[in-house]
């Protein structure tokens, strides 16, 4: 893997995006009913894999880490959890994607943010090496500075995994 | 349940629609890798029930029938099941959701059409009886050419439900 | 795959057939208890590709598409939930089965139709590729009745699913 | 719960009876495809549940003791396991459910014993007390001879727990 | 729920502290056999709850926060995934648990670290309110060393947190 | 497979012990909430082969039998099931595990046992052939005890299993 990047064109970030909605069983919440912070993050992890391996047209991709993840509201059986994936930043095998959980009610009609997540996810090739992913391209001013934000941190994010 | 409806006003297609995309595992499909049907069938039920109970402002939904659908192509582990699903109809306490199936190949890049399923759901109160919805909206010619369509099917099938 | 049979010896529907019974648990239900629609068509469809395979000889074998299915009663946590399966016709690589469903209460002891569905499988072999199966002796009046019945439907199925 | 039986007429063993056939996926199994002993066990105790619960007309049992269960022959992802549930004994609030297990590989047809166990299972009412069932009607000489031979071993069982 | 305590007497973290060892299944992992973070972030928050349950009586908590977890080395499907778990520090109804994940390797023997987590736990009462927990009672240096560090972290998270 | 050890040193039981809690969620139980037999021999089993699996260093490792179990007390959703498992004793290819089983309330604080099982697992090698194990260095009173127990209850079981 050299440190140029070998993609004659880069793609933007709404040709990865996604929102996923799933209904909260009891098998994924306590004997109260609350949905355990682990089931929401096993989504928060899936959905981010799979933006990323729609970016890297891989689909073996690792998660290298999830950042800090804050529950601020509880999320009962029978809300919709409703999830929405974008990609943030890409360098070399890793992708930051950015997820945003809400919880859905369905008597109350209402939609209440759940949290947000920062997930390093890194592409791996045939012999499960970090392999390069596609630029990101940034068209608008919005996308741009999500992106001048994240670097920072990105950096000193792998510099923890020990990964690239 | 009376005949006319009781909601002062509608609501469109638009604000009940939903998508979601989930990655196929191995517990998914058959031992050769191909996702089975059953398998593809509950996930539009629950997408189905999940824009139903969002139009309905009702958790309690059961599905009255889901009809034929067709396989059109092979789904394998790996892939991403990406499901559409929107509001064509409503009767009373019944709604008709259209629930579209694509696969995707993370390492192609492509998605296919995998099926469409028609899906008849209805909305229950407290006490587990039928219960008006809101009506639709219909604002484009789209929807209402949709509507038009459906509502011949729609009353062939709610009298085999023996629902109504 | 050559349109004439090469199997010296067809296979009785009988030898196929299967009876299965699934005590329903909270995670097959909504929070209301009503179970999924979605989850009875997966075991229809688990249980009509444990009978096609068991016809077949072949472990791998795909759903070409499920009927309709139109759910009479609703289904609980705690009732079991029995499916019958039987094949009703071959041809070349595909079979149809018939599945019906029940939905026993163990207090009342009561056992009450919930729906019938008609599935078609197709067998492949190693390389994924349809292959024909074994013919259905047709023995009893019934039988040969019920083949008949579904000649014409079968024909117009498959060139839905663009298969064969 | 008295001594003396409050049933007027006792059931068969035959209405009570049933059998089950799931196929195993690779989640029911190790890495190297060998299906757990235990995920075996959790569908013996799923069916002498359900066969008790039928014939005790009550959907509250629970297991007070699984026999020693050794699995002759290995079963493998993919293969159908059959089970086969038959009440042979009851005394009050116990039933004795002999499970005969078989492995059904579908490449070759054949179907091999992979085990038998005698589940005790104990009817519980509402309050959660054990609860008496009807009797065992006993017609043929060899539902005769096995309630005889448990009669014995369910005394012995009974005692070691400590539920009678 | 008063500011200060009404519990007589504290527990030390030995008596909650929990350890849970488990076999990766197919189910759990990507198809490429790498186990999704995702998958182990569910578990780290299950015996995180378990502990914060143990110290605090109390069947019912909800998770609060997940820290930013780095997951050090790839899990497999067929590894054991280790996880221990023990308390650092409560205060009113919030408590933190430190979760260590270790990957073990039956083939070669060896077992890794794969990240830690630092998990905030929140107990409620019946009504779903906070309520207070048990004192954490601090014996050895360690222990003490470890309630100083996380008591700046623990004020940061819960003003994050809007729990408390 | 010879008779003779080709292992210079054996290993401690110390060394393959384990112990895991596992929180009971609806779907591990009846609509009543009494957690399934089926389900706690489900959770013996996993962590029979684990133990197994540690002390021979191999992944691939079947269960040959599981003795009886009697469930002493019951178990109920949300409570944790703690899982204790240790071998006593080893021969060629076959280890025995005993997993001991309590059920932990957490509003009480109370941990009852639920029961006792004895496993027998074997060591397969790539071939899936009954393969060696190291022995079992016996050091303390009560680990030969245990040892010499059991030597004739194995040779009864490897005897009715008809594996060595």
């Amino acid at each position: 893997m050299k440190g140029e990047s070998h993609f004659k064109t880069g793609k933007l970030p709404d040709e990865s995006q996604s929102e996923t909605a799933i209904i909260m069983l009891p098998s994924d919440a306590n004997p109260k009913g609350n949905v355990f912070g682990g089931t929401i993050l096993k989504h928060v992890d899936l959905i981010a894999n799979l933006v990323a391996s729609r970016h890297a047209t891989h689909a073996n991709t690792v998660t290298a880490s999830i950042d800090k993840m804050t529950f601020l509201k509880p999320v009962y059986i029978g809300n919709a959890l409703i999830l929405s994936a974008r990609l943030n930043y890409t360098k070399r095998s890793s992708m930051e994607v950015e997820v945003t959980v809400h919880a859905e009610d369905f008597d109350s009609g209402k939609r209440v943010l759940t949290g947000t997540a920062f997930v390093i996810v890194v592409a791996l090739n045939d012999d499960g090496k970090p392999t390069q992913v596609p630029p990101l391209n940034l068209v608008t001013d919005n996308d741009k500075r999500r992106f001048c934000e994240v670097e920072l941190r990105m950096m000193v994010r792998l510099k923890d995994a020990g990964r690239v």
